[in-house]
């Protein structure tokens, strides 16, 4: 019964493979044909990468027993390592995987954490790296200086200088701050191994209008909307308002209502959209699990600021891996604009991943 | 607008207090009509209380700002907390509370810990049994000596040898172990400061027929079926057969997907049900967030022992907290046939909850 | 691409027919142990025969191109006659079908009609008793004189005795009036064709209770209560009470709405099953598409006493077509308990389903 | 406990009204803010009226008994007539009601039948003319001769014709024959009564793309399509190519499913859409009850070209009354885009609310 399961499984998995194949194929036509997954699902995106689905559930039905189980179904989460399973699996197939790019909390470490030396992902980072990956470290946290970043990320800066005394890796691992606004790129031997990275090296040509103006008018809205919100909804928290980002977070101890968040970031963002400031420059109001944040750009750009900076990686040979795919602002979807994604729900999870990365792709770990 | 919003959710409460009030006379009714209720809600079970749903939805809209938010609908959390207080009102303001139990994992502390000294639980709860408040830790844990419960509610059990010099509060604690099978009493001068109370004192009638044979029998049919599923499913667990309860778990460090667990709860479930020995007494199978165990009874008869040892405590005068109401599996959802029940989501929720039966009880912390 | 449809199809169709197959065995066993299918649809009934979906599916997708289709989905009606297809295969394959029992309006003739000579599904009616199929018209009209019924069937009983001049289809023909509470049975020397069955050939053992003192006690609890629904709804009709039946009709012309017809049916029914009337003998209320009526037993008896009078013919060889199968007193839905049913949405479906049973049996029309 | 429900049924109504108010509001506003009926309904689109649902409500329980049921909860067709009521109200109430225009099969006749002089909507309809009203009769019957149209509408026009000896009335009807291709108005003398009106005196400025070469090539792609459906659907239907017009009917006495005829549309847009020809000109493809056509223009060109024919009449003072606004083609939905619309479900219905019109408005019929 259960190997009847398993093919009904796989056929359905191959269908939508096809499905998905028509989609890239339609979208590539210059005659502006609707595909068959268009008229299903309406909303749908773009795919960088076809993706072996089929491939990708025997994989993980060996680990989930899937096809095994009778009563309960195909879960949500079921589903969504099959599909982080088949983006690996097409990308370290069809393309040499040239860059990946990591959100911080919840991606990394535990939320509110840093890395630590024995983290289980720094080893696997610098083994890709050694294969030639390079890695970007796409988060939320702006700060203007090295140190901060430092903080976050020793463990594996440190890690990657103990390991590479021939200074092969230097400049092969980026930290792009507050979205996409400070970069970033590893040193061995600059103070705390990051060095500030020049405008014109990463730069993208779309950022032009992210004028002094421009940003202060957007924070200078965003910063009332967050003001108005606090005043309404009565939130105790304190405002803070950086150069290229505005916030609001609770005293420690506190702990906000996923409702209170969520409510707060739609509030700020139809606010700011409804705003001339607004429709000027790109941002991004986002949930960062127990504070809001409007930042200037997102994701996507800070992605895109990476392969530009790694010398003009493309879409379908990146991938971004990140949790804050669902909610209301959820920051790490909007990098689905500029390349391959996963979905991860822990660090366990991106440890998995990584391993899968390795020995989907042929190599000794 | 807030204030609009408001008084239309404050009817709907309204309207569904009114059902509820409808629903528990009829239910009284000899005549055997249908309430609206159940006609809307064919699964509906029974009330023990009216529930005061509109104060209960003013006191959480206060904190959670309900009505002022604008994109976020109230929500399934928002719900539950509303049923909560509405459940602490009507027993604090209708009747005497008599009987609070308490679940351990998740409801008295985090899955997998212990009772700390420093857990904020504990003054709550001592100061409920100074004011007369009968108190059950009925858990799933099964041992037959009293230092395993201990090593578990140590934190609590010397909290209250420390404050109770007098012996005022002795025998009006117990620890019902193994969901209703083992039954132990705070005693300050015993090892352990638990005693064990003579069967007479607490097995209700119904449990006569848990016979050394039946118990067996079903245990026999349980173990059989969990080691089928450890074969179809390629769990990697070891089985433990106790005296009244078998059940598998993992190595440490090895988590068990929820799907797993859940699909081994249905399966062993179903297989029991269908066997003689499942027909003869009553079982639970749940899942232990890690494991999966089978238990002879469930929580319904383990508040019931608790509201017998207490001199017949009735269920309207009972409270029970605990965690698990909703997964397949969840024991703490069968002690709503013994009592009024309050869903709780972490520690943290349950010591919330000890406040609101102190404060709307009017008694002062 | 339609082909591949096609088999996808096919195989979901092949899927249930094993469940309804293991469902079959499943209530059959002593075991109690209860079926997949079950355990999807926890309302699932009763079947009598198994489904050959995947032939039937295979039949109907020739007439409506359903896997040819690419924008509309497989719908309700689709299902539906594919549905009757397979109830129709399984009884002329497996077993000799040797009782049709039909509805009259909406299934015979138009809503408010009567049979005419020249209806096509007369011939077909005569080719299957010709074949040795017993008929029987079970009909909520219920009278006490054999004109009325003749009024209604006139086409069709006149046909019958101008082919039948040897006299061999007497008595193989039978009318149930009021659901099930009249038998009439076709003799060509009789006035109007018809003859009174005496209760004793016809009459069900459960029946026995149907007493004068009960059926009255009944239709005085339900001329109550659609007397309160006419106040209460502001309903323009009249009340007429009968032997055996009571209900409402607005004047000729007056079209009452669904609403209030459905609303009229779940009062009365309600009020009746709290009644104690209302427990002692089984009763039905319907919608009858511009009235409501409340009748003393339901289809499934006058099925069973159609089954009785012809010598006690079995579920599994008796097929009832009816179009009343959904809505709140669908009056059909009951003959689901007593035999195998189809359900049709007109005066044509009934005839493409009997030139079903003719083509499928292998008969020559 | 009616009164109750009739209460809070009153207070939601009056909430949507608000929601209204505030998107034609936020609709009117340069801003660019979205309106929050937009937030909760994102495909929302203009009303050109505020909607007095409250009012509507009140009106249409009288008739329908919503609030006193208990068991039927507000149907569809409950809604659908309040919100009717509600644009009767809201155009006779705040503004002159200065054109209706009517759909014909369903709307005014039953499917494919003709206005016959006893049809109690003439009238009606008269009644209106006599007060001011202009009427429009938009159908998609497409004919190039008078002598067509007044086959359908005879008993509409020989009424006008007998009631009005001073002629005047004439002029202040028109018939839009082919949704928006053919303009006839009425003209008592005239033969057949009607008149065609001069391309100059109702053609729209956005029909000059309307060619002979661009309609001819938009009905090639068409035809083609259709084709193909029969083909691929072996749909037993003949192909009719008119000068505006190119369609698929089957022979009389074959229905088709309705499975098929949405198939039929649905494919046939798709490929229209996607070619050159189809994005040169607007079109319909619409489900004709048991035909399928391809028109060229809408209903909203229709309805448009019936406002400047007589003078430039508002959206805000125009009423489409029409059955088809819900089914893949469904032709009166496009109508929405130039005025106010009623959806009716049988030409009974279009005579109650012409009596809603008469009644509301103050008039004596």
């Amino acid at each position: 019964m259960a190997s009847n399961a398993l093919n009904r499984y796989c056929q359905i998995m191959q269908d939508i493979e096809e499905l998905v194949n028509d989609h890239i194929l339609q979208s590539r036509n210059e005659q502006g044909s609707i595909s068959k997954l268009k008229l299903l699902v309406p909303s749908v995106g773009l795919f960088f990468t076809p993706l072996p689905l089929q491939d990708a559930f025997r994989y993980q039905d060996a680990q989930r027993r899937i096809s095994s189980r009778r009563f309960v179904a195909p879960s949500f989460n079921d589903i969504r390592l099959v599909l982080n399973t088949a983006q690996v699996m097409s990308l370290v197939r069809n393309s040499r995987l040239e860059l990946v790019t990591f959100d911080g909390d919840v991606t990394l470490y535990d939320d509110g954490e840093v890395l630590k030396p024995e983290d289980p992902c720094i080893e696997r980072i610098i083994t890709m790296m050694r294969i030639g990956t390079r890695i970007g470290l796409v988060t939320a946290a702006g700060y203007t200086e090295a140190k901060e970043y430092h903080r976050r990320f020793a463990g594996l800066l440190d890690a990657i200088a103990a390991s590479d005394h021939s200074h092969k890796l230097e400049h092969k691992l980026v930290v792009m701050g507050g979205e996409s606004n400070f970069m970033f790129t590893y040193t061995p031997t600059a103070p705390y191994k990051l060095e500030q990275v020049p405008d014109a090296d990463w730069r993208l040509p779309e950022m032009e209008t992210w004028t002094h103006e421009n940003v202060n008018a957007l924070l200078d809205v965003a910063e009332q909307a967050l003001r108005d919100c606090i005043k309404t909804l009565a939130i105790p928290v304190s405002v803070l308002r950086k150069s290229h980002a505005v916030g609001i977070y609770p005293e420690k101890g506190t702990r906000l209502s996923r409702e209170i968040l969520e409510e707060t970031v739609l509030n700020v963002r139809q606010l700011i959209s409804a705003s001339l400031a607004g429709q000027r420059i790109p941002f991004c109001a986002f949930n960062g699990g127990n504070d809001v944040f409007v930042d200037i750009g997102d994701k996507s750009y800070g992605v895109m600021a990476c392969q530009r900076y790694f010398g003009g990686i493309e879409a379908a040979k990146t991938l971004h891996v990140g949790d804050q795919f669902l909610s209301a602002g959820a920051n790490d979807f909007k990098a689905r604009l500029a390349c391959c994604t996963a979905w991860i729900a822990s660090p366990k999870e991106t440890v998995q991943l990584l391993d899968e990365v390795v020995e989907l792709g042929g190599h000794t770990p």
